[in-house]
């Protein structure tokens, strides 16, 4: 490398970790504002997140950049450049790209779309009224489609370009193959269920469990998987997220429920496995772009694995039920091990995604995914999508929703502008029982290990194979370097089936 | 006004705007840091403030900045403004200035220099070795004269140049004189208590007071005096301090000892004295550098106002004694109010300025300040100070520390490179007395309402006289406003006298 491309590439970096310094300061106001904020501050915040996120943005869309990409990012330069710079440029390109190639005006727009739908949408799910959404919801629909062309399309699906936005390098032709294995097998699944005599018993879930000692059991089981707390903490908010700062610095949140067991706990394991993936990304990558999750699907792999995958496995509860009992004798008194197993993987198909258990789950997912290609594609209309709503729910999961509010209202997503997101949340599963299965045969005494309570192993592992390289490797350079193959829904079928055979005695 | 003017003016106040929401940013990081931040995430954060402080330096010295203030300072144009951008274009340009005339290169020496000798002076003190900080100090002081050429100075005193940084306007000659009548009362004061056999018994303030309950208790009396909760909050951190993202939104901090019932409530009082101060700040100068207290002096009064001249008094307690005897019955058990409140206001000569009592307070400033003035006039040498320390310890105080770790390395205020701030701590008690003595006249039944709890005339009269103002009158202005007359150091004599001759039976 010449000393004049030497130097132009520290210039880089430190132009980088400028913007990078802007994000992390923005995550500390958001989550700030979420947690901590009093409410005669929130203005006055919201104007300076506004203004240095404006700031973050012209740094990113810059003439400054541009040099850099244009200079770095031509292939024999990249080609002579440290893997964590080449990596750098390529990423910082990709935003570039997507940014410039919106009019500065119809992004404006949209900003202010998205703002007022979002507003709209809650009022329409108050009143259980599509028809105020309506025309915001079709509004952003052609936002969706103008993105589309501008920033250009494979040709084989225009809900690709979306796609790639949360999950890089997925497709339709992918997703289809994939959701149509899921799909088929989880409706059986979820049809055998319900015919089954074997329900568990779920009445000790609801008794009273006092806040102070839910907050310490989490913390105590936090702990026990791995989350460091002196890269982190845990507070309250209305929805529980992760949020990373730097890798010394992940931060989670949870909202206790005294009536309900259920409802922390679960929550509070599947944030921290999104944290551990964040706490354990190679400090080499601090300050660059690179120092994330490389995609939305594989992030959510982290936290339903060890929500699902390891919270709420029979071996996990094995280990622990002792340290359950403890905590809440009274609640738990006369409560075997296997009842409450049982209990917390009760499947019921029901209206709410977000409170919808690990079978059912993928079908409200499978839902949002078929709407939303068909909006993209043009075979649905806006105007349609209650009833249409209604329908998939009674095909896939055999219940009809009474109100829009429980229906097609129900998330936020859409009033946000995201479309090609919901997918991930499924990816996640389809990811996280494939690596799964790899770790069974890789990691010694697996379930052993799990029902010690050592998870140094699936810590190390996780970290090695996937935490650490952040966004240096594409999902599916992931998924094919730990699985040998593509991704593969007969993993999350195999263990659905298993896992809920053996609770429903099928 | 022309529209070329007007829009000038719009895009001034829109910069300013952006310099004031980095402030706001850096301090949501400082706060976080201090109070929240995990330890594995401090090294990065340090560095994410770094990034954003020199962002902000760089735009409030800008040639933007510098031709917005030649335009809008000029005097025609000054004249014709609003008073809130005048004031802004005036305080703006005194930083500029303050800025713009040290080279970047010296200043950024001083950073660095100060930097190492926060850390040398922790070990020094540590190591009760004053020979280790010694250099630092000096070429900390040589930095201070160098400043003071570049800035220039009235040509009275070359301190005064130093004591305009913190309180604006203050002069030697002036604090000469108040601190002449000041330490003459003051010593005589302390003399007259040391001779009294009529000693305070101080044994239930050292009982076990839990925390949980002295931080309900520290809440109810900050509810009750009017800290506003709705825009702070109060949360932990090793030292107390207050920080002012804006008015709905300013935070104070406590530490607790489970021994010590006269530490953590008098601080918190202490604090939501500055805190009530930022809260009452007209919303109109937001985002404005006028949205800050006026002097570091006037920001101490209202803090000592609180915590001693009501928070340390015989109505507040009168009114709020059986409070205190439910909140903490057994270990005020047989504690009389007279004997609470006299144990509240002991007098004892010792070492430490932030663990003196009220009189003895200001004898610990006066060293501090004639030192400075003497090491910035050259009639004191930095290696003479442990000396010259204990000698003035013995002859104001009537005590000599025993090391220097107790003496002259108690303060870290050197070490940061800060001179003129420490008279600023008595100007405060200076200042509030002068108000406290307005108070009395012109609020109808001033005591009666302390005693009946009923403290919204006192805020108001604060907020109207003081608060509201921002940095738009000077400390100068605000006091012969409010009293008449310029500052006077016989009303906080007066004060002193008449308090603890009775306490003391003199």
């Amino acid at each position: 490398m010449t000393t004049s491309l030497e130097n132009r590439v520290s210039a880089f970096r430190d132009f980088v970790k400028k913007i990078s310094s802007y994000n992390q300061a923005l995550a500390v106001l958001h989550w700030d504002m979420r947690t901590q904020a009093p409410r005669k501050g929130m203005e006055a915040r919201s104007e300076v997140i506004g203004t240095l996120s404006a700031e973050q943005f012209k740094l990113a869309t810059s003439k400054e950049m541009e040099a850099f990409l244009d200079e770095l990012g031509a292939s024999d330069t990249l080609a002579s450049l440290d893997p964590v710079t080449r990596h750098t440029v390529l990423e910082c390109k990709k935003e570039f790209d997507r940014n410039k190639l919106i009019p500065a005006e119809t992004y404006q727009q949209f900003v202010v779309l998205t703002s007022q739908a979002e507003t709209i949408w809650e009022e329409a799910r108050e009143k259980n009224d599509f028809s105020m959404f309506q025309p915001y919801l079709e509004k952003i629909v052609d936002f969706q489609l103008k993105f589309i062309e501008f920033w250009g399309n494979d040709g084989k699906n225009k809900y690709n370009t979306l796609l790639d936005l949360y999950e890089p390098g997925m497709t339709v032709e992918q997703l289809d193959a994939i959701f149509a294995t899921l799909r088929e097998k989880t409706v059986d699944l979820v049809a055998a269920i319900a015919q089954s005599p074997n329900k568990p018993d779920t009445s000790a879930l609801t008794k009273h469990f006092p806040i102070a000692e839910q907050d310490a059991f989490s913390r105590f089981v936090l702990k026990k998987i791995g989350y460091d707390f002196q890269a982190g903490r845990m507070d309250r908010s209305v929805h529980p997220f992760c949020t990373s700062f730097n890798p010394g610095d992940v931060r989670i949140t949870t909202r206790f429920d005294e009536n309900d067991f259920n409802n922390a706990l679960f929550s509070c394991i599947h944030e921290a496995g999104h944290a551990m993936y964040e706490q354990n990304i190679d400090p080499e990558l601090l300050f660059t772009p690179l120092c994330d999750g490389t995609s939305m699907g594989i992030h959510e792999s982290q936290s339903r694995y060890w929500e699902n995958m390891v919270g709420r496995s029979l071996p996990f509860w094995k280990g622990m039920y002792s340290e359950l009992l403890s905590a809440f004798p009274a609640q738990f008194e006369g409560v075997s091990l296997d009842s409450f197993y049982r209990a917390i993987n009760e499947v019921t198909p029901s209206f709410i995604r977000t409170e919808s258990d690990e079978v059912t789950y993928n079908l409200h997912v499978m839902i949002r995914y078929e709407i939303e290609k068909g909006l993209i594609n043009g075979t649905l209309k806006v105007a349609d999508l209650p009833t249409i709503w209604n329908e998939k729910m009674e095909e896939y999961l055999g219940v009809v929703p009474p109100t829009d509010t429980l229906g097609v209202l129900q998330d936020v997503h859409w009033a946000g502008g995201s479309f090609g997101y919901f997918p991930t949340y499924s990816l996640g599963n389809v990811y996280a029982a494939q690596f799964a299965h790899v770790m069974q045969q890789e990691i010694k005494d697996y379930e052993e290990l799990i029902e010690s309570g050592d998870f140094t192993p699936i810590r190390e592992w996780l970290k090695e194979k996937i935490h650490q390289h952040g966004k240096m490797k594409s999902p599916r350079e992931l998924v094919e370097a730990i699985t040998g193959e593509g991704t593969n829904a007969t993993y999350l079928v195999d263990y659905l089936v298993k896992k809920y055979s053996d609770i429903y005695k099928l």
